[in-house]
């Protein structure tokens, strides 16, 4: 394009190049104002090859489909690489037991880390049991777990700016607590009669690793709930909503379409509230954050509206009664749920307007 | 096929063959054991066609394809046709309000009859009000909905055996009703903490009218709830299983696929349980019927199990608190929700097996 | 149902009964008026699942869900469940290795066999070259590759009847050749100006394995050509018909849709013909032939409508000019393609109507 | 964002802004570098409503919704509103009777045009039949058919720059053109033996209108020829191709994909060539055009990459004889086939890089 004065580009990389939240990064960090080309890095010299990628194509197999900018290789992980490169600001979207023996070298190596994989983002043991880490430095890994803030804009945007590590949030997550987090925040729910979160969510958010679950044959007219009582999701919702398990279930369904979460959440509020008044409590939490839209009620968000946009859309319908109340929450998995939110995450982390690079 | 001994076969007749639902039965019909070719009827001399039915198809158009059996046209409708084919049995697969007006006449007729619309499913005159009937004749009208038969033949077989005129169930109250009478029945729910049925349908659900909601853009790769809080099948889910409105709320939603149902809901039990108790109740409960199955605990029904089969499915989860239950339920909402439901209430009505014409 | 009279049921046997065509046979043959329940088999003990089978489903793993009828186990292979269950018919729906590998014992055995797979389709040498066999006893393969009669009953019903050893079509050759072989029966079309199958088919025709190529989110709202002029069916294609590889062009494309073929087909004719002409060769040459229906031009088959039968559709439209010529035919890949072919040959086989079990 | 020194921005509107089309193109200009927000226009005070757009959405209907740019309305349809806001350049995503209609004044008002329609594509009188336009003032009419410029900029750059009355390209016809143009331009496709292309699109080409075709229940699991021998865009093939109607076959398909679409394309060379001949000649013709991605033989484009790009990709595979050729042909239908292009064609007016506001 024209000619303009040398301005400082953010040197980033992102290991896990390969996989749809990875790709999808690398899309974003192509075309942000403020970042140079990122490095893209596998995790091994295996055969994965990238989504929307094949061999093939134009650039071959190993190559990051950047549609205007070229096709940048995709190599294998090496920490000279990161060095040789100059990178600050490593993105993992790796799996979240490489990203638990990886970081603490990284963080070592004073690079700043946004991690989407759930590796960081339990505060407390028996939620993160689930996940069965096994650490090599039990000590550094815990004090890493303490200082490693969750990347929820919305919620956490002051930690965030200063952060060395983000656990950024899981997809379903974000989708329910940001539902959530006003009503809670205004002390208005009746935790005690049960929160239930009934979530769908499309199959780039099973991972592009073919299965019998995500074959096209197997999903294509199909739907089910999995993980009923037991998905991994359900410990970071319940820490950052400051909720116990017995206040709360979450449903997870898998929706035959490529990319996009709903979730429909029922709450009771403590007293008979009007519809201007729940308005008010979602309008004014999100007054001034760009990436929630709250839908004037009884208007609801549909999942086509949030896909290819990093919007979490949430609208609610209140019923007769005044006290049983109906949320429904949409964001694009990959984007407000994976890597829209990354960068959402570092922008705050630099300084950036916290769309840049988003729009 | 080979010569046989002259069987006696029902005459009847299927109003509405242009529709999803009424194609559907056209095709049982054609082949089921104990019935002629059934008489294929739409509501006026329009232009509508039939689901799976195109203009230059072998046949022409109004015709029901069905397979094998050569092409049957579709009439428009008048009772000397009717008289002339000898008719006993008339399905119904038209809107509520045309239902409404021309059953009393076909009662007086001496016709049989089993409406697969929402006119007489409704015996509470608050419930009926969201359908806004409004009949020339109140006193008949009002004698018919009383002796209608709700007809759901897990629960009401004795009395659809004897009825004149059957109201269909609802797509979305089959699910809904057959995952919860079981719990009810037996006493265990506690029903003032609420019951949820957070219910997901196919498109031909919406009927085959098409509108900017059933076009495919606006479908495919999308998922969105409608009608909350407000769906027409809440009332007949509250009649069937006993419910006040505050303790029940229905949320459908529309699923990016042609067919089936699966409702998750969501109830609590008044004391702990063991998963052995709740799988014994609803085992005991559906011991013998035919068309419902019922999963052994974790396992969870899916809709590609049931689409294409008469069958409702149901599974359940159970919290390890022993207290909070999620139950799933699937069906086909043009066969088990609509017409192979009808087909079955036919099978009680003349005393044959439940699942003869379904297999 | 009623009593009857003892009637003898043929013993049938299904080896790859895990996979899609495997399935499909199972649930016809349990259906089927002559056939004894099947038995069911795998190639090995390992970890296959059916399709439309999951782990927890009522019946378990290993299970093949044929709805009414009870879940039969799916047993590993062995030729002692095969003598002891005294099995007549053994269907293949295995690898063509496989059952190049088997078929010699099996016919030895005085089995007779309806194989799925490609082994046996090909009586030239350099047509067989594509699929690498390698006999153990090359005398013997020689032999019934000789002997084996391609399994198409609407070209060789005759040889059908009386045939040990029946070698079914493959789904794309199916739809290519029913299509082009009254046309080239009767003399009129012009080879030398080559013919075209564009074809497209559905995901279950790439079979159950889960790849990179049948992830849902690489065939969702994607459409791709593969295996351009060098895909396996095109050499029993060109035998069939009697082409040489220089007159005919193949190009197979895999469509986001579960099942279904469409074949767009171009042709030139060798002298100037009315629509009614055409139209009379087709009509003419399927005249009794149960499970083809060629449509009155201009109408055209779809997919949709040949689905979940064992129906090939056939349509064309002429050009003004009178020459050039498209044809379109239409089947569902895993019955007129597979399974109900393979019944429809084993109908032939044992004298029996040919559509019995098929309606 | 940051402040900038003043900088001068076309004013453009948007005609038909309700439609797919429209609605794209309002995308893509509210993001555009050197263009102010588009005003919005539909064709009347109906009750259209825009893709993407649904009552209740923030902002109400009658609104485009532009993430991140708020919230624009469609306004009704008036000479003064165009002239109250300055547009210089309008964009009518209108149907062609309208555009037809339309266009005189708006020429004569002073304003440049670029026309989505199929309004001003044909020069000959035979091809334009098929349209049957009814022009108020046939000889102003036949000056502006004849002026006006066939906006592909990939072949007529230098017209494009000067033209005040674009007539935008059909989104079938310019995944046509693409392909073969390079290689009849080069003289080697033998015209005579006949050139056939088998195109597929999802369901978007067939407009915003609800109609049976386009309900989700006939599209999903479903594939269809249309429109054999008859298709409007055959015409524009032609012309800017320069063939003749008897040496082209266009058929067209209904993809259930929502955008995209891939023409399979088959010719015959005038003599034996070798595939890096055949490469050179389409990397050639090529060379430095942004938009058209060439792929390396033998891999060849799938839907998936291009769209939501304004690519249009190509590739070929030639058979071993050297003398046959398949060419796929891959782009999504609304940007390249349609708003893309329209902003492409604006850039080339106004002299601005051919790729802005296309990244």
């Amino acid at each position: 394009m024209s000619a303009k004065l040398a301005k400082y580009k953010l040197k980033t990389a992102v290991l896990g190049a390969t996989g749809y939240s990875g790709l999808e990064l690398a899309h974003i960090l192509g075309r942000h104002p403020h970042t140079a080309a990122p490095l893209l890095m596998r995790r091994s010299s295996g055969t994965e090859t990238g989504a929307g990628i094949k061999p093939g194509e134009p650039g071959g197999s190993h190559t990051a489909f950047a549609p205007g900018n070229g096709h940048a290789p995709i190599q294998p992980f090496s920490w000279s690489a990161l060095e040789q490169h100059g990178v600050e600001l490593l993105f993992l979207a790796t799996p979240h037991s490489f990203s638990r023996e990886i970081v603490p070298e990284a963080i070592a190596r004073g690079l700043r880390i946004v991690d989407l994989s759930g590796a960081w983002r339990l505060k407390q043991e028996h939620h993160r049991a689930v996940y069965g880490f096994t650490d090599a430095n039990a000590q550094i890994a815990a004090e890493l777990t303490e200082s490693a803030v969750y990347g929820l804009p919305e919620l956490h945007a002051g930690k965030i700016a200063s952060a060395a590590l983000i656990a950024n949030p899981g997809c379903y997550a974000t989708s329910v607590i940001l539902a959530l987090a006003p009503l809670l925040s205004a002390g208005i729910v009746d935790c005690e009669r049960g929160i239930i979160s009934d979530s769908k969510s499309g199959v780039s958010g099973a991972g592009k690793e073919p299965t019998a679950r995500t074959h096209f044959v197997s999903v294509a007219d199909n739907f089910s709930a999995y993980a009923v009582f037991g998905h991994r999701h359900t410990g970071e919702i319940l820490e950052q909503l400051a909720l116990h398990a017995s206040q709360f279930i979450f449903t997870p369904h898998l929706l035959p379409i490529p990319r996009g979460i709903l979730s429909t959440i029922y709450v009771q509020l403590k007293r008979e509230m009007k519809v201007d008044e729940v308005q008010h409590c979602f309008n004014n939490f999100y007054q001034g954050k760009h990436w929630v839209r709250v839908y004037p009620a009884p208007s609801l968000p549909e999942i086509q509206f949030s896909v290819h946009t990093n919007y979490c859309d949430i609208g609610f319908c209140l019923a007769r009664d005044g006290r049983r109340l109906v949320l429904v929450s949409c964001l694009d998995n990959l984007l407000k749920g994976a890597a829209g939110q990354a960068v959402q995450n570092m922008n705050l982390m630099y300084g950036w307007d916290e769309s840049e690079g988003l729009l």
